[in-house]
């Protein structure tokens, strides 16, 4: 394999897009493959994360479309259905493809638009993440598994809801701070308050409004190549050191849901080939689709003790100035989840951190990033591992 | 890239389904590990195709509930999407992932229930392969396509549509004669003479039914993985020497539907990794989803000149027995096409054909095999070329 690494990146501001899922990942391709200081016609292949196109909009074979809209027609061009993993199945799949020869030069990313969709609909279709055959028909929806999620969580590690309600409300607050300040979020510029999180109403006990991430519309991308290609690009580039992946059936085949095997199997694969741990991460962006799975997260990628994520929210450490930043996007919660592009502006976000091009959101210091995505009832998991320079 | 081989395959019959994807996907992949000689616990990956699972049966993320179906639970499983490319998508990214060296020993196929749908609802499904902004609103369908094909293909060679359409009946004709004694065929057991297929009801004029695949459900898989293991394994490993992608934009973005140069570009990637020529194939099974496809195919592979290839059909030279043979399986046509799951169900007669094991159906001698599918309206088209022994 060869050193492999991202040059440039491009996100569409998440929320809601009146552009087709093709039109919006052009504008975060075109800015993506600008920032590399490349054009479009450097572009060998293209991998697309895209979850429900072919329901959202009628589109499937949705990366070809992509190829076709930039001017890319007859390039490779792979879609990836991972739900909320698509866009982290999309990048690490670029990364093999470069590492082994066969490219040089990568565009991949994803892109969901969600907010065509009547509620309903877009519960049903969200629903297909789930095992069709042993979950759907019990009507679990994903409110309902995460709720269950803060439940048992409370329960494993005797914690009192209420305890466990405040620090899931510091979790919102934290995502909203950043993303309220952060231009590519859904939430930009909307301050939000404790007293409004504790005050919001109820979705699926004990999760409420601000204990759940919006459905959102929109893309991002990024452009992977070789190392010696991004020498002579940028006098920034950031390593791709690690990637891991891991799957799982489903709600219905876990033990106990406060864990998540696939995660913690994933997280070795790519700790084991960066070479590094958790301790040696200086920020993540992990997959907050409600405030509790941040914190089950925070736990299965190693960074606390199981039962201990909930108190390093409390103490501050997983805010920006903390110990283990996480999220200083906004998090899928205050920057919004257009499902299928939520893995690649991760990747953005990581990318710009460890540029140290993050403004009042900066990490100091940053070196080593990664990225966090879960896809379905826990289904499908993928991380990658970046770092700045060489 | 270290050396890449299947070492087996497996397929379920094609046809009518009471078994989800996932256990038919389980049923297939079983079977292509026995054949391997290996056990489930020595899979490393899962690379499943599936186009359309989310609508047909309310499950997305297809790789990892097949993972988990097959007690897999926690490997990295990845699902791809190219409409009727998607199990070759599988198959040529289990290539690269094990070339690369990051797995040794992966299972890749495809998968696909489609029988479940009401013709409507089918046809709707169908529909999201195409363009959805410029392709979708003029109501044209597949059947639509294939008929402008056939037209702009007599038209443009001068070739009367009654000798046209007579070359389309014997491609039907050979179809359902080698389908008809393929155990795994939708068709088999099912004689069809010339007089039926010119008979057969029209559809889309100037095709008819006979021009048409049929609506299938059906599974595919290979177990993919290196050369030194490989020959560990078994005595007829079959090397995987080149793969090719392209795409387009559907339809609406081409010149000239004669010609596809998304195939004809990703033969070109294929052929170059191999090394060899369209001379050089001995056997093809290529994406025949309307008789004209099969022969507008064989000129993109480069078998028989642009105009020609109607007339190689009445010579009989793709017929078993011919110079070169296409489709001994019964093709897309008669052995029916599951579109996830299509790809891989021509990897698993081609690998068959390459060690000889096809009896009746056997193409003397064959040495190197290619497939060929075609996703959407000419939006993802990807190859495989493949080889006996080493």
């Amino acid at each position: 394999m060869r050193e492999v690494a991202v040059v440039g990146v491009g996100m569409t501001r998440f929320g809601l897009s009146q552009k087709t899922q093709v039109e919006m990942f052009a504008e975060a391709a075109t800015d993506a493959v600008n920032a590399s200081n490349l054009r479009l016609k450097d572009i060998q292949a293209l991998y697309v994360g895209n979850a429900d196109g072919n329901v959202e909009e009628g589109q499937a074979v949705m990366a070809p479309m992509c190829a076709a809209d930039l001017g890319l027609s007859g390039l490779p061009a792979t879609t990836f259905q991972g739900a909320c993993s698509s866009g982290t199945l999309a990048i690490i799949n670029a990364f093999v493809w470069v590492g082994s020869g066969i490219f040089d030069i990568v565009l991949a990313g994803g892109t969901e638009r969600q907010r065509t969709m009547s509620t309903p609909l877009a519960t049903r279709m969200m629903g297909s993440g789930v095992h069709s055959k042993y979950e759907t028909p019990t009507g679990l929806s994903f409110p309902g598994i995460f709720a269950m999620m803060a439940h048992l969580y409370a329960q494993k590690y005797g914690i009192p809801l209420s305890e466990l309600k405040e620090a899931m409300a510091r979790v919102s607050f934290k995502a909203h701070k950043w993303g309220c300040i952060n231009p590519k979020a859904q939430f930009f510029g909307k301050e939000v308050t404790m007293q409004q999180i504790r005050e919001s109403a109820m979705v699926a006990s004990p999760l409420q409004v601000y204990d759940c991430c919006p459905i959102s519309d929109g893309a991002a991308a990024a452009v992977v190549t070789t190392k010696e290609i991004a020498r002579r690009l940028t006098d920034k580039p950031v390593q791709i050191i690690g990637v891991g992946q891991g799957s799982s059936g489903g709600v219905c085949t876990q033990k106990d849901i406060t864990r998540i095997p696939a995660r913690e199997m994933s997280a070795k694969r790519a700790y084991a080939m960066a070479g590094i741990g958790p301790a040696d991460v200086d920020v993540c962006e992990l997959h907050d689709c409600f405030t509790i799975a941040e914190i089950v997260a925070s736990e299965g990628l190693g960074f606390f003790e199981p039962g201990d994520g909930w108190k390093a929210v409390v103490r501050g450490d997983t805010d920006i100035g903390g110990e283990k930043p996480i999220n200083p996007s906004g998090g899928i919660k205050a920057k919004g989840h257009p499902v299928g592009a939520t893995g690649a502006a991760q990747v953005y976000e990581i990318v710009n951190q460890l540029r140290g091009e993050c403004g009042n959101r900066q990490v100091e210091g940053a070196k080593i990033g990664m990225t966090d995505t879960m896809g379905g009832s826990f289904a499908s998991i993928a991380h990658a591992l970046l770092k700045r320079g060489w």
